[in-house]
């Protein structure tokens, strides 16, 4: 069956279900949406992943971005091992596995984590965070494609072991800046107005890191302006978290699964990928709108209408979490729900019981 | 602990969780509030229910306000019994006990349910329907009244089963028109503006129906201004479903459950539930928005923010099946999640790992 004749199909088969026409409204979309990836009328979820990349940035040890300290990126990703955080109650809730990466946290985890915690914990890092952008180029070139590289490898290994619908959530304190940055250098919205409260910066704080933010921008335009690709921005401006989302979001379009964006700092990593790959965005299902400003305007700039807006702002991939029982009821109704024929039920003005 | 001491403690709780302050948005509201309802500081969801109640409309005979055939009521409801419409599928797919009521569908079903399908249904039946209100009363006052303590008795018995969380829906063709009429006179907003398309009215049934519900409206005024009371608007427009979940509202705040609001027609009865006792509203999580027009304006009408906008507009309590799950999550965050001194996690400007 080709795209063309396979939406057909599906959108008769959503109507013909016992319910008024179109009266179950994102849901239908997110059914078709969700066939049309599978390429078939009867998609289904297997073994869905939130897989969590952590990593450290360079200008938070400077103080100028994050009311949090930087450590605070390995004490929540001990958090996630041990499973305390809010993705790990919201994985459990809804029997999503989590994968939790080190894509370059500023600890030696070998340290500390022994057992069945150490293997909780993808080795990926790639450094112990990124240099601080305000001085010089967060990574070099290599660094953000071996970052990419991983990304990729661990959603091969994913859909290797039967995964088809994917979220990716990340953790790194300052990482808010490096996304407003990225969208900023991809949309060209104005530096400052990409910028938000992060973790909760205060007033004084925030003009802080609007000031920081826009040094940034002004020191790293020169090159990124003559070649505005997603790997030069990712050198100049991003994370080690931030790549290896880029990647396995390229990964995970490449490999046929559904996937659930979460908040500003997926959806930086997403602008990328786009920017390599636009075919990415058909597997994308919006799950919220963060309460991070910028995010929305993201959102905006990709065309995407998310299905919550709960105002939350945690990252971690808990807007995709809090997504994926809609994803679920969509894939359910069409294979549950009776039809017309089916359930002997009266369409508009044809005759009674 | 008192009302205030319990507040401050939740909030206390809630502000303790690894996350930054405010960072799970509405879910840190939905905590609060179910800590309130049930009076801890770890609320907890026991056996968690949608009852379904069913009716016929008069007005549905004359074929003036809705598309549908008035046998499709019962066909649904046959449905329901069967497992194929969309709340089973929902409720199936979030461990939600399912109860279907007979509240007075024009149809007996004692000769098409038997053995375990005829014990699906609970039978309260006040009438085949209640009469066209477009040139009598709905229902007479004993109807009403009794249709209120069914719906009382049914929310009683769930209660002692162990049930503290509810969910109200409902299937009725024409119920719109009632739910719109109910709307209207409570809030005092026109008539026309309180309808909506139903089930899928097109321009020219849509114009009818106004012009139907506009005639019907002026026709009780009389009768309803002199005493705008709850029982005289169900008895003159109102639906024996309506009535019934007008009563379990009331049953359900009293006891102390947590009540999922559905859309247009489930929160025009408890429009009339707030008219008797106020304090069912603390009671109320309000689902979702409706894509039926005029449940935007009632929900405005009652100071409620709903979770959801999913263009939904199906009815049944299909909404309050899918913010089931963001409930969910609310509780099970409070009783999961690790506090920045259970975890190690520095909080802001702390010193680090």
């Amino acid at each position: 069956m080709n795209g063309m004749d396979l939406r057909r199909s599906l959108q008769l088969q959503i109507d013909n279900k016992t319910k008024p026409l179109g009266a179950l409204g994102r849901l239908e979309e997110l059914a078709l949406q969700a066939g049309l990836i599978q390429g078939t009328q009867l998609p289904e979820i297997h073994h869905p992943h939130i897989v969590v990349f952590a990593a450290d940035h360079g200008i938070a040890a400077t103080g100028l971005v994050n009311p949090y300290p930087q450590a605070v990126t390995a004490q929540m990703v001990l958090n996630f091992v041990r499973g305390g955080a809010a993705i790990n109650v919201f994985c459990r809730q809804h029997g999503i596995g989590l994968k939790v990466v080190d894509a370059g946290v500023n600890f030696d985890f070998s340290d500390t984590l022994q057992g069945r915690d150490a293997a909780g914990l993808l080795d990926e890092k790639i450094g112990y965070g990124t240099r601080n952008y305000l001085e010089e180029e967060a990574m070099s070139r290599e660094q953000a494609l071996q970052a990419m590289a991983a990304g990729k490898k661990i959603v091969q290994e994913l859909a290797r072991e039967g995964c088809n619908c994917i979220g990716l959530g990340e953790m790194g304190i300052g990482n808010t800046s490096s996304a407003s940055l990225i969208m900023s250098f991809v949309t060209g919205i104005p530096a400052e107005e990409c910028c938000g409260r992060g973790t909760g910066a205060n007033e004084g704080q925030m003009e802080t890191k609007v000031a920081t933010i826009r040094n940034v921008f002004r020191k790293h335009l020169p090159a990124i302006a003559g070649s505005p690709d997603a790997l030069t921005i990712l050198q100049h401006v991003g994370g080690f978290e931030i790549a290896m989302m880029t990647g396995a979001y390229l990964q995970a379009a490449e490999s046929k699964m559904i996937i659930l964006v979460d908040g500003f700092i997926t959806t930086a990593a997403l602008l990328l990928a786009v920017l390599i790959d636009r075919k990415v965005l058909d597997h994308c299902i919006f799950s919220h709108t963060s309460g991070e400003a910028g995010h929305a305007k993201m959102l905006q700039y990709l065309g995407a209408e998310p299905l919550l807006n709960l105002g939350m702002r945690l990252g971690e991939g808990t807007g995709a979490a809090m997504a994926f029982p809609l994803l679920q009821s969509a894939v359910r109704f069409l294979h549950e729900m009776a039809s017309f024929e089916s359930a002997g039920v009266s369409r508009e003005q044809e005759v009674a019981l």
